[in-house]
Parts: C-alpha cells; structure tokens; sequence
C-alpha cells in the first residue's frame, strides 16, 4: 500500500475569513468549541474527530465556491448528509472543512410526464417519500433510517427492504449535478431514461461516499404508488428454516416486493424498545415479506403461492396483515431493530455482509457457530430476500480491550466466509473508513490501487473525504 | 485536446509466433489476405481498417495472456463481439490485435434459486433469450439486434424495446468477470443483488465500449416470464400526434413494456423488405404499444386505459394483437425497420440521441423542418416511451462531397437541438469514434479531459481500442 506521506495543512485565519465570505455567519462554525458534537461521528462507528470548519452552504456556486478554494489549498473536504451512516463515512478524519447539506433540503421540481422527481441531496428520505406518495408516485428505495438525507443515501449507494423487486437507490437515480473538487459544475446523466453517451459517471458518483466531488442536485426516477399492499408474518421453528425457504420462494417465480429475516430475540427487544406488541413473538424465528401491486386479485395470487411454500418449508403459521394500520405497524417494528438492539448493550459493531441469497442460510449458520466458538452475543436480521444481513456484535459487560480482540478476530472469520460465498464486504451501508481492511481482502492489492488511480482522475489533489475508498491515506484507529 | 504524438509499434514475426503459441493455427489470422472483411468495419460506420491479427481466445487464461503480452509490448487490442455496431466502436483503428469473443459462447451456468445465468462474452443475444425462456425465465433487453453478442450488448449497454417497463442492459448484469489490460483477472459484483462495497467497477464497464479491458465471463440478472404479453398498433394522423400521446400514457400512471412509433412510410418499406404485410400501413404515424404480465386481468386493465388515452388524443384506431403469432409478426417487422430503410437507399448514417421523453414530440418536429430546410431524405423511428430515437440521413443520389458536408451540417443541428433539451449523444448505440466530436460538444473539454483520465486509471499503456472513448488518440477521418 502506498503510505502518507503528505500531510494537509491547518485552517488558518485567513481560510476562515474566506469562507465567511461565500456562507455568511449563520453558515460558518469553527473549532470544537462551537461544533456540534453531532459533527464529530456518525450513529455507530465509534470515532470522535472535529472538523475545523463547519459550512452550510446553501446552493450549487456556494459549494463550487468552497471546493475551488479548498483545491488550491489542499484542505480536505467531508461532506455529511444527516451523519446517519454507520461506518464513519461522514467523519473528518483530516480535519479540514465538513461541509454539510442541511441547508439544500428543498424539493425542486415533480416532472410527472417523465416520472422524475429534482432534489437538493439534504432533503430527507421521509419528507422525499411523503411528498411523491402525496402525488400518487412511489420512490422505491426503503432504508430502514427513514431521516438519512437522500445525498447520503445516494453516496452510499443504499438498498433498503424493497430491494428484492424494485432494486436499489442506484436503480433510482437518473440524474446528477456534481461539483467536481476544482469547482467545476457537471452535469451527468438526466431525465432521460436511456444513456450509453461515455462511461457512466452518474453510476461512478453513486456509492462513492464523498470521495469524488460533492452531488448537489440529483434527478430521482419515480414509479406509479402500487394501489394495495399486504404483509405475511411467518413463524418457522428456528432461523434456518425460515431462510432456507427463500430460495424455494424465488425459485417458485413469485417476487415478493421484500423478504426479511428476524429472530424472535430481536422482535423482543424491539417490543421493549419502541413499548409496542409484535402481532406474535412466541417463536424463535420469522420471515416478514411484503407484496404490492394494482389489483388485490394480483397480490391474492401471488401471496397464496408463497404461503404455500412457506408451509410446506415448516412454518408453523401464516399471520396476513392486509389492512394498512397493520401493515404500517409491523414495518415500523421493523424500521426499529438496530436502535433496539443497540439500546440492550453497552456498545456494538455491525457486518454488513451481502452474499447470494442461497447462501444466507449457512450464514447464519456460520455466525452462530462464531458466537458460541467465540463467546460473544451476535444479533442478527437483514434482508433475506436479497441477501443482504446485519449482524451485530455485541459488547455487553466485556473490558475494551477484549471486546477489540474479540470483534476483529470475529469480523475476520465472518468477511472470510462472505467472500468464500461469492458474497462482499458492503451490502448498503458502504466502506467508510471502518470497512477498509476487508475491502482490502476483498480486491486485494490490485483492486484497492485501481480503486486509488479512479479517485485521483477526480480529485487528483486528494482533498475530497481523505481516509476513505480510494485514498493514498489510512489513519490507524485501533 | 491532447493530440496523439506517440506511434504504435507494427506487429512482427515474434509477436505473431508468441499468439500463435497461446491460441494455435485454427485461433490466428494474420495480414488483410487472410482476415475475413467483415472484421474491417461494422454495420453502418463506413470506414474500413484492417487489425493487423485476429485472434480467437477459447477461455479467460488465453484472454489474459494476450493482453499481458500487448501491454508489455504496447500493441493494440480491440475487441468484437459480432461487429453489429453502427458507430465503429469495434473497428481496430489502429491495427493491432483484434480479439474475437465468438469461440466463447457458452451459457455456463442457469442458477434458478438466484434468478441469474453465466454466460461468456460471445453468446448471442437470441441464443441466450431462448435459453432462458425454455426455463420459463425472462431476460428483458430487447435490442434490436437479435445477432448482437451479449458482450457487445453489455460494452455498449445496449438499451432496446422493454426500456420502458424493465430498463436497459446495465440493469440486468449483476457481476463481470473482466481481464484488465495488463491480464490480471478481476471479478466485479457477481450473484449478489446489492453492493456498496467500494466504486461500483461493474458500471464502470458497462457501456465502456471495450476502452478499459476485456469481458470474459457475465453474470446476468433474470425475472420470472411473464405469462401473457399483448400488443396495441395505434394509427394517428401524423407523427406530432402520436408522440403527444406518450407523456399523457406516462402520466396516467400506467407503464406498457415498449412504446415504439414509426412513421407510415417505414412500414412500407418494411414491408417491401420483409415480403410481407403489416396489419395496417394506411396511416402516415403509428404508435405500437407492448403490455406484459402474470394475469390477463392486469392486462386488459393496463391496456384498456392506454386505449382510451389513444383514443382520446386523436388515435384513428386502436388494433389489438392478443395471440402470441400477431404479436411476434408485430415485433418482427419492427426489428427489420433498420435494415429496411438501409436497403432503401445508398448509404446512410445515424443519430441516436435520447431526450426527455415529453421532448420526443419536439425533436421529430425538428427533423422534419432539417429534412425540408436541408433538402436531404430522413428516416425516423424509435422508442417513443423511453426518449431514444433513431433518426437516419439517407444520402440517396447525392454525390459524396456533398452526402458528407449535408450529414455533418444537419447532424450538428440535431445534437445541439437535443443538448437543449437535456439530452445525450447516444441512448443504446455508444460512442465509438463517429460520435465522439458530438460527445466532445456534450462534455467539454473538462468532461472529455475526465473520460481520458479515468480511462488511464485503467490502461495507464493505452492498448484498450485506441482512438475511441478516452483515448488520448484521434483519428481523423473526414
């Protein structure tokens, strides 16, 4: 690996005075003492780093503005959507100037004839949700943290439940305004619907987690809202069951909208957590899918089939939600899982690994024999519809040092295994810096400097979010 | 620009002898008396350039050691699929090597527990679609040219009919196995169907018109077949009236599987081609309309309010196809459109741009005034519901100086028209090296210099098809 050598300047007065001048006071934070220690870390990735600076810049010339000067000066540059990630994507490693979104949170145009929908990236995935169902439009992609903003779920590339028949934010994205780090403004992709005009730099800034430039405007494909929805809660007797009748479900040709795992510890936490019943939490394991469509005869005959299959496989039951109170209940419980877990323990890390959906099962298997080979509680759910998990390391009352021997000797075996399956690192949560040792393992030496030379194309001064996917510099945290 | 002032060095007895060691005699032809010319041009590009070699690699390991042995020696590589392109991406500029994906055509794998299949490079396009429909599974780009190998499909993401309802190549490749230019064998995504696991280098290489490396393997996404499929032909009074129709078909919130148009006088030359008869030809526009589906219900509900729309938007007629022979026949002649108009006239060339779809309407209206203001014949048809059309000048009786100074003239007008209307050089045909000073005015010089810059981050030796995107090198032609 190619070491750091360079080393980024500090914020001077003079930094500052600039800044001030393009953003304004309202628009400008500097130093720890008046940062926000929100600014510092995300939801889970257990790093505390200030920026210098913090700027809200309130338009496209603004950011331009701030990332010219930046360029010039080799200050390197984090940008940060609400900070909801989990793998330290959004930290300032560096320092520098973390450029925050919050302020360009307006919806700004709903194309109806081309079912597109123009976003500033603050806005949040519920207000962008709400606003295109208000018009009888549907925006697929369904990440669990619902206030995540829409320029972070871009950057990371998210999925979300619904994955299994609609896809993933990818899918969605039709157009980005992108401000390059020397300031230049670019425009890739658009409204339309079809593009094969050079390589596709709108699908190289999705998922890049800041590395690149800064998206400030995005071009959101919609679809018709489905008119009917219906949920199936299926209880099976242990989890491995339950998983391994989702290979029978696609193979049956039956797309369910989304397939998730769940193990009954997880639904009782989740009852403590958010003081709500579960519809049922006396077995040990569930899959909850979803089916939507136009007509309830399409959705009868789709859902009867998998009933069908899931009997057959040995769930013990079938429970229909078929109201939308009820189904709206459920998948909020669902929406709820990783505050609930992490509210019953003193401290976690998550995998995020994706592998073929016909390998979820042994998985699980395999993080089972982890937890009672290593001795450490493992809490687990995800998507097994796509193949996509999360699974949670659990602290509990272990001593620091333990808990870091423990968790990486764990997370070791548990990536080794992904890989072994054909599977990889990140299904929807991204790299950040937490993730980067498996990249690693992953591509190896060749793929990890492929991935260098793609960010240096970009940002060949190297100020855009250093420490991450693609950069010369790796800062060592534990 | 930076211009090209380094020279490829001529291919030598010794580098004939070491390609001669990896593929054998069956697998090498050497020098333009013995290289078939079909593999000196493409469909429509109308330059012929000889490689120096052909080669047909059998498997990855050959692949790979071709390539390391031309970038060691700075040769250049193009690759072909079936050279069904109409803008000279597989044309081998620059001599060299031309390597040949026909021997490896094999369908490796069907995996019907994760909805995929594994294919080489050289499977035909209709070979793979009736392979995986004996399976009862469905792999929805439909472009036109059924001929096409999927390699060649995915290089240019080729879009096709189904755009619409299903989206385009990019959609359906869930993994590459991809040799780099120095040979090393990466593998990009694979079974999984979600990844945020570092730059998505799959997109990179999708519709990277074999610039970056060479497909060797693919991993292609598959959906359950649909059970019934139906087709609408909509007679209008012109072609204004018809296009109008689509925004309003978009709004109403109900999405066919293809909406095509064609003009009244393509069909009768579909017709004289084909030798056989259209439903109706007395119309001077026509909309053609696909609806698919698991029930005929959410068919004929789908269907009867796009009828309506029609109707109520001037349709003269609305025709139903409901058995699969109608249909096919339907389809048929559309897919012989291109063929048809090129047996119609002397030599032509082609526009594929692709604009919002509520612009189509505009952009046709535009051609027609170039036809008449430029005094030159122009053939349109395309994909009304996904904004990519397909506009062709017929050079006729023309004389050459004047056929080239006429095409470039209204070609220019064309590419600005639908810049103006934010849309893009190219919705499924790619770039090759006909289109790039258009790409050039689509990007600037700033785009053009971050093609070129990405395009080194993997061929740092410029062996990828010299001459074409991201290349360093221009040839000039005209």
């Amino acid at each position: 690996m190619t070491t750091a050598t360079m080393q980024y300047e500090a914020i001077d007065q003079n930094d500052v005075n600039y800044l001030l001048s393009i953003v304004g006071e309202e628009g400008l934070f500097v130093g720890e003492n008046n940062i926000h220690d929100d600014y510092s870390g995300d939801e889970l990735a257990g790093i505390e780093r200030y920026p210098e600076v913090l700027v809200y810049p309130k338009n496209t010339q603004e950011i331009s503005k701030i990332l010219k000067y930046a360029n010039e000066n080799r200050i390197p540059v984090t940008s940060r959507g609400q900070g909801t990630g989990l793998v330290g994507g959004s930290v300032a490693l560096y320092g520098g100037i973390m450029l925050s979104t919050e302020k360009m949170n307006n919806i700004l145009e709903l194309d109806e004839e081309n079912l597109t929908v123009t976003v500033e990236p603050g806005v949040l995935l519920m207000d962008l949700t709400a606003f295109v169902e208000s018009h009888d439009l549907f925006y697929p992609p369904d990440p669990g943290e619902k206030s995540a903003s829409i320029g972070g779920n871009v950057s990371t590339n998210a999925g979300g439940m619904r994955a299994v028949k609609y896809g993933v934010t990818r899918d969605f994205v039709r157009g980005i305004e992108f401000v390059m780090p020397d300031g230049t403004v670019m425009n890739f992709g658009g409204k339309i619907v079809k593009n094969s005009s050079g390589y596709s730099l709108k699908d190289f800034v999705v998922g890049s987690e800041g590395t690149l430039g800064v998206i400030s405007k995005l071009i959101l494909k919609l679809l018709p809202l489905p008119k009917h929805k219906l949920s199936l809660l299926v209880p099976f007797k242990d989890l491995s069951s339950a998983i391994k009748t989702v290979p029978e479900i696609i193979k049956s040709k039956s797309i369910p909208t989304a397939i998730e795992f769940m193990q009954g510890k997880v639904i009782l936490a989740s009852e403590e957590f958010l003081g709500k019943k579960f519809p049922d939490n006396s077995s040990d394991a569930y899959l909850l899918l979803q089916f939507d469509g136009n007509s309830k005869e399409e959705i009868e005959m789709n859902y009867e089939k998998v009933a069908d299959i899931c009997l057959e496989c040995g769930a013990l039951d079938v429970l229909i939600s078929d109201t939308d109170e009820r189904h709206d209940s459920l998948w909020t419980a669902r929406g709820a899982f990783l505050e609930a877990i992490k509210a019953s323990t003193t401290q976690m890390d998550e995998c995020d690994v994706v592998v073929p959906r016909n390998k979820v099962a042994d998985f699980i298997i395999f993080t089972d024999q982890c937890q009672k080979e290593c001795d450490i509680r493992i809490s687990s759910f995800g998507h097994a519809g796509d193949g996509n998990l999360h699974v949670y390391l659990l602290r509990d009352e272990m001593d620091e040092e333990t808990w870091n021997k423990k968790a990486a000797a764990v997370f070791e075996r548990m990536y080794q295994k992904a890989f072994e399956m054909g599977g990889a690192v990140s299904g929807e949560h991204g790299i950040g810096f937490a993730k980067l040792p498996y990249l690693e393992e992953e591509f190896g030496e060749k793929g990890m400097e492929l991935f260098r030379r793609i960010k240096l194309a970009f940002d060949p001064n190297e100020i855009m979010n250093p420490g991450k996917l693609g950069s010369n510099y790796r800062v060592s945290l534990y």
